[in-house]
């Protein structure tokens, strides 16, 4: 992280012309700060008229210091996914409705960010997920995700059936709707409705949670996040690999699933006394009365 | 139900010639008995020489007093939703390994059926889910399941809304990978793996369990048998309707899935002594020490 | 059920001086519509000068036409189980968070029993277990329960095991913590905490939710209400039947527990437009957004 | 480790006299092969004639480098927790049931042993627990748990409340039957009967698992080991904190539970080739058929 942060990009959530306003005003307010800004190429193309730089996501790498996220957890999943590799911190930023990863207000934006740029955050690193699907042995597919890696059944009504090896030693034969393979940042998204446990986001694990599993007692497992993941489609007449719910590949039989940790981690900018158990319990509405 | 049962339909299960064998043996042993024997006509196709009427399964309704099926549950389902309207009642020979429907093993299949033809059997009335499908209030589908009917995002990734009522009533919008409505016959397959109960196969009643819900709180609910259920999908992208995984239809934004219970519920003749919850002890692995 | 009800008692959340505001002012209401008002004699003892007649809970069979209860759930189950085998109707009052039982608020409280005492309300009947408990064949302790049976470890660590017989079957033997005999009212109770299904409670059905079962793959298992049930505590060292928090009974070895339907339901009336689907949205929290 | 294993302590399941005729061959053969042989004093007291050295366990500090222990799981997490603090490594031998601690089978335990004595073993560290209780500021007990500390209701029907805290941070006030504070070696036993996720024993991780939480949305947490728990029980009236079974202790209102990881994880040896998927699915029945 190159500090003080120069350079800051912004970038709002895709296709969402609401979230220009507040955009262009923590953009002048950042440039009053004596900050360089850069708008994402999508994002401008929703500004009107503006003096920002605008560059490609994927060019950010050895510009930008920062980059502030407008948006919700989606946005944050897809910008965090081309950024992480680059090693650009990230801030998240709600529209309204608290996010696991935008856990800034719209409303107290600019005080908190700008007690950020003077230091004043706190710093996570989350894991991400790197799969490459092998076809007799030759890469086919590769992809990141942030939150899971997912295989399903598709528009079949059967389960499927897949072997899954962990470092090469055989784990189980499993005939279920399907499986995630979960990030700690993951556990709490589609893994949590499939009854799998909340990893706290610090961690580097990698969690196996079935989905509706056939053999009942069958258990969401946590591995070590050093673990490579092979799973084997058996007798596969329509399975898919979803990946953050951004991308997707079409098993055929004999594909292979490879699934470890990327090298590289996303890293987040939180402000100081961020919670993530206070989102916890707001997300979960533990702190409601039944 | 007609008694004594003078004509005996036979059917095996589709595409397993290793079931002729058997099912020839038990259709030389009723003729012995003075049974008439008739072979339903998928099955016939797999059989060489043999002297048995063939009959249409749909056909069967004026003339046939029982039907034997050779094969497993799934098998069983099949039948049994052809059959069930038609009134006759349904007898299962698993092929090895012990169905929840298909209770008589190959093994001591003649004895078991000479009693069962002397009147020595246990009746058991089960009930099958009617659906059917409107779009701008004309039915485009309907389908009988006897297991469940079950609403599921198709190739997507991302879970599907859809709200639900209940003879009228509100009872809530939900996102979730799908619903399952289940008959008790139906609560120990598909449902069970997505967190059912078990329903006792004597009870009227209907299941609704949902798939990886969004809401953490939500739970499978019980009502009964005589209740309108009303499946209306909300900005449903992809969408499917399946009925025992025999049948499928896929939905568009504003279709409406009615589901019933059907009139005509299925009636299995079990041997005396038969015991709904040994097979469940068995099945479920309930005997077995961790 | 008598009508119009003439003879009217109120029933106050015991130790809960809060409650006699209310309760006195609901008299008073009554009175003057030239309904006769009945106190209980618990109740009474909070109430410093007041001129209704006073009656213990358990004498008011032959006079009382309706009993109304002002508290919250805990409270109506206490007076349903004492006041559903003398036939008397039960209309229940919550303090101000919406109950499963008690659904009037005492904001409109006034102008809601005004309408019933019209005859604009709804009956619903609801089951109660009746248990006993036989040592050495001989009845040593009966109880009623409305929300659940359970039979739990008491103060050691280790699981217990017992049989359980349905109608004289075996249906398992189990090691567990526990295992909650509930009611459908029950169902969104205790056994909702252990992973049971909601059974609507227009149902008579009873449900058996294993607590943190041994074997992973035992379930919720709902059974016909007729049911006779049998639990047979095995090598026990400590271990207790509850019922419904009111009441228990410490087990010793070789005690046989006998749960059934209580013969008499107990009879509930609710405002014209009660929803039981709406109390569930609502106490389960089915209409926030996470 | 100390390196050849000269001292070898045998310690057999207490109060269970079928295992002296294993233990003394065992003691013979490890004799021949050059090792000195010692018995624990609890061990020597069901062993007729023998010339082995008798030690108590918690003095074989200084002078033992191997411990084997015949008996099941539990008797394993009994010795661990008083080897583990002396640094012994621990061989865990089974009566006849595979064990998720006791692998080597009685059946092939020479030619095993002797493998692993001449250095053909796997090393795996186990992380324990240790809880101390305070009451007004002063420790008032302490223990070590190897599978979990378990705070549970008592006699009691109605649950408990506590608050939890970790690193000083608060997670959530909880009514519920319990909470499992769980290593990975005790994320097997009881609290995946609560519903709790499997943890790769070699992961250094704590998992809190509420036991039929009021809440519906509350789920299994997984933190890092690193983490100090707090547990605060509220209004308490019946509460006990048990650890691995094996002790407990009484909470009053107002103390404090602290759980941490233990400075000294258990040291176990397995033989080469040892798989704990295998006993996973072994033991959870995977590799059968429903």
């Amino acid at each position: 992280m190159k500090l003080p942060f120069k350079t800051v990009a912004l970038i709002g959530k895709y296709k969402t012309p609401e979230i220009t306003g507040p955009l262009l005003r923590l953009a002048a307010f950042l440039s009053e700060q004596d900050v360089s800004v850069v708008v994402d190429s999508l994002t401008a193309e929703h500004l009107k008229q503006h003096d920002y730089r605008v560059m490609a996501l994927d060019t950010m790498g050895d510009e930008v210091d920062l980059a502030i996220v407008l948006g919700g957890d989606g946005t944050m999943l897809n910008i965090a996914r081309t950024l992480a590799p680059l090693g650009i911190p990230l801030v998240g930023v709600n529209q309204g409705r608290l996010g696991f990863l935008t856990d800034i207000s719209l409303d107290t934006m600019q005080q908190t960010i700008a007690a950020m740029l003077g230091g004043n955050f706190v710093t996570e690193q989350r894991m991400l997920l790197a799969t490459c699907i092998l076809r007799d042995g030759i890469e086919v597919f590769s992809s990141l995700a942030f939150n899971e890696v997912v295989l399903h059944r598709g528009n079949i009504s059967s389960m499927i059936e897949f072997e899954v090896r962990i470092d090469d030693e055989y784990l189980y034969l499993q005939r279920a709707d399907g499986l995630i393979v979960a990030t700690p940042t993951g556990s709490t998204a589609y893994a949590l409705s499939a009854g799998g446990p909340i990893l706290h986001p610090s961690l580097d694990l990698i969690a196996l949670v079935p989905v509706c599993p056939h053999t009942l007692s069958n258990r969401p497992i946590v591995v070590k996040s050093e673990s490579l993941l092979e799973i084997l489609p058996h007798r596969i007449s329509d399975a898919r690999v979803h990946f953050d719910s951004h991308a997707y590949f079409d098993l055929q039989e004999n594909d292979k699933v490879l699934v470890r940790r990327h090298p590289k981690p996303a890293c987040l900018l939180h402000p100081v006394g961020h919670s993530y158990y206070r989102t916890l319990r707001e997300k979960l509405l533990w702190n409601k009365t039944l």
